[in-house]
């Protein structure tokens, strides 16, 4: 048996580092802040792509590359957005290296460039450059593009999936021909990462809005859907940006109306990352490890051979094999670990890579023609005859997709508090939880929060209920009903 | 109609930039050197993606990803590796910028990092850093990993997709126990680049062994597709490395072996990119634009209603839903263009795109319950019952595939040269195509002709007959049968 994790209720950060390294998720790069996405973190992520991958193409959008560099001065035209990422920007200076008879390999001096290029943080500068040569009337919109791609912001303070220096996301930046559509379709995408979160992920969350204070720099409006982790405190899991006429003003992007004027390209953009990663980790975890759901596993099943001698092996691979045809051959994604471990050692195994169902098969299962199976989460063994295995299994797995949500969405509202003052607003933040209530709208308010209680608003909830709400800081009439809680 | 094309005969160059531009497929982006794939030439490439990835997964091999950046001691571990990628290399020397009251936003100088960074020219040396830490035993190999990424290199002359400072492309990188299995993994890769090239992208390669002086900086031995473009000059297509223990050695990369013994991992790397895209412009473009293998072309059938009438709109509209609902639940990729151009207009930009098929259909056709068929290449309109419509297209589409295949190859062979003496040799070369003759096996002949003609040794190709051939620039027995040519 493998050493167990850390206690999750004493040092959930221990815990989750862990995880991600026993389940064999990621490890740390050479370079300070970096990530290696393992193959089986990135299978995880490769299934998550392609869900959503197939959600915008089937809603009209497509997919492009652009540069991963951008001169520093196209950063400098949005003036919020250099503010927001400035100070976190890595910058290309030189082209070429030498070697020196001293020192050995060094930078060329010679090879300095006139202008110094920055590694994208985000693309929206040389996207909109470039819909600057593409746009030029009604007739060139909307534009609805979307990448995959990598983006990097220099972090001090790392942590895999959650905030590394580079990380894997999509973006998707449209342009429209008026503010209308740029606000459906930033609120349409809002609905399929929703969508994403809460039918596939198995994470439920709040859709809302962003303070001004939290916005995306550069943008008019950001839009997100909100999760509660493990350990009580918030995730951003998306954002969804109505970036009005910034950055068409910016790059002067202009069209040809349909009645012969000339106006200013409204904008969108919204992603999300690998940060969904360390979501359904810090969700769905629990003490034997990683929890994963049905849909997006890379696993769904994993066959445990119970054997003790070579003949058993033959013996059991032949009883294996038409069952494991069928289950291929309907979609379901499957291991069979022979390795020489122990059964115990590869039950502790799976458990911690996630595995939604186990299925164990021995020689007294092959007489009785029956195999056994075992949920990630219970103890309780299903046996089944061989011949009937397809629907219990696919029903199994539903199962275990909605059982998750609803354990998740369970642990979310049970932790969420309305409170009756100041006072027990700092109570329940500093034990854990999120606090729905009334905000006067100023941002001074919710900065003062932020600095007594490392607190934030996480968002203006679509549902909320402000009639009849105080400020919880200042008494004051409410102007929203708002999320609070400490954040990843 | 759109204006022609420039005489590819005259001005190839000229030609393939147009085509690039006018069938959408790429634009340059802001920082010299770098490259916008647009949406069309996006979807070319997520197909190609797409076969390659499955055909990868198929024999074992699973993606992951490694950062995309490399500390620069990492670079100058292996010798002859930092030697190859030095002069080319974009290096990250700062981490912030920041606001000058004179100059505006600049560098922060306070943000100069202690040892600069590469953006990843290749990933060799971050992989084996952590496959370091991976792999310890005889059961931990091997180890079958493959990324999709964007590399930077940084380059003077650059073209779409065939030169860029930062391309997107599979880099494979395995591990292994014996020297044997590493040679094996190199030529079966090199195998399924030949599949991916000749069966999917319908262009003819020859494979092959690349001289010392032409293969991959830190590789013992270089495979190769090669390919013969319109213009009759050679395109590397793909290349498949059998590193041998270098980069092991150079990362101290040892396991133990069955019998206890501690070893040096055997390595190999392979990699194909976007490059591809040019080759398939080079090879199948024709003086109407672009021409795609339907297998990986976006769109395999282009629609054009023939209509005067909004009335005979929606007359057609009703005619073709059936026809459409049929084609798409049996798989083939289509296009239906509703826009106000006229017939010849479209006719040309589908052409301009090389969409393989166009379905016209117009008043005439729906009342004898008729489509129309035109083949990109010809001129025939075949004229086909609606009701049996699906068995034809997929059998035209069969045929556009391997004739593309068959007429790239005659190309080729046709282009390809036995020669007499020096003087033929460089008469065939400056004329352009292909020359198979002997050579010495001395780097210093190689050099020589490559200094007199511009024509390199594309490969030692697998089927080389030797045998009583002499050497093309000495008259000295020879050593290999090789292939040269002036290449991109």
């Amino acid at each position: 048996m493998s050493k167990g994790l850390p206690d999750r209720s004493n040092d959930f950060s221990a815990w989750y580092t862990q995880v991600v390294n026993r389940a064999g998720l990621a490890d740390h790069g050479p370079v300070k802040g970096t990530m290696v996405i393992k193959p089986y973190g990135y299978q995880l992520w490769e299934n998550i792509r392609d869900v959503f991958d197939k959600m915008i193409k089937e809603t009209g959008h497509v997919n492009a590359y652009f540069p991963l560099f951008i001169p520093k001065s196209f950063l400098a035209k949005e003036a919020e957005h250099v503010e927001g990422f400035a100070k976190e920007c890595a910058v290309v200076t030189h082209t070429r290296l030498k070697s020196d008879p001293e020192k050995g390999i060094v930078v060329d001096p010679e090879s300095e460039l006139e202008e110094e290029i920055i590694v994208r943080p985000t693309s929206e500068t040389v996207i909109w450059s470039m819909y600057k040569k593409w746009i030029q009337s009604y007739r060139d919109l909307p534009v609805l593009i979307n990448q995959w791609a990598n983006v990097v912001r220099w972090e001090m303070r790392t942590r895999l999936f959650l905030r590394t220096s580079e990380f894997l996301w999509q973006e998707g930046h449209t342009a429209h021909a008026t503010s209308e559509e740029a606000e459906k379709e930033t609120l349409d995408i809002l609905e399929l990462y929703r969508q994403l979160a809460e039918d596939y992920l198995a994470i439920p969350v709040i859709t809302g809005l962003k303070t001004d204070s939290e916005k995306f720099a550069g943008a008019e409006r950001t839009y997100c859907i909100e999760a509660m982790m493990g350990d009580k405190r918030a995730l951003q899991a998306g954002t969804s940006h109505n970036l009005g006429q910034n950055f068409a003003k910016a790059f002067d992007v202009t069209f040809q109306t349909q009645d012969n004027k000339e106006e200013l390209v409204w904008a969108t953009s919204w992603g999300v990352s690998t940060r969904l990663i360390g979501a359904i980790i810090l969700t769905h975890g629990d003490d034997k490890g990683l929890r994963l759901p049905p849909k997006i596993a890379p696993i769904q099943l994993v066959i445990i051979p119970i054997t003790k001698s070579e003949d058993q092996v033959n013996e059991l691979k032949a009883y294996l094999e038409p069952i494991t045809k069928n289950l291929k051959e309907s979609g379901i994604r499957m291991h069979e670990d022979w390795t020489n471990n122990s059964p115990g050692f590869k039950f502790n195994e799976w458990e911690m890579k996630g595995v939604p169902l186990r299925m164990e098969v021995g020689p007294r299962d092959v007489k009785e023609q029956k195999v056994v199976l075992v949920k990630r989460d219970g103890k309780e063994k299903l046996f089944m005859s061989k011949n009937n295995i397809l629907d219990p299994i696919q029903k199994l797995l539903k199962d275990i997709q909605s059982d998750l949500f609803d354990r998740a969405r369970d642990f979310r509202d049970s932790n969420t508090h309305r409170v009756k003052d100041y006072n027990e607003f700092k109570s329940v933040i500093s034990r854990g939880g999120f606090v729905r209530c009334g905000w006067n709208g100023n941002p001074e308010t919710e900065a003062s929060i932020k600095e007594e209680t490392k607190a934030t608003i996480r968002c203006i909830p679509f549902n909320e209920e402000p009639k009849g709400l105080s400020c919880i800081f200042s008494g004051e009439e409410a102007k929203h009903e708002v999320v609070f809680a400490k954040a990843y």
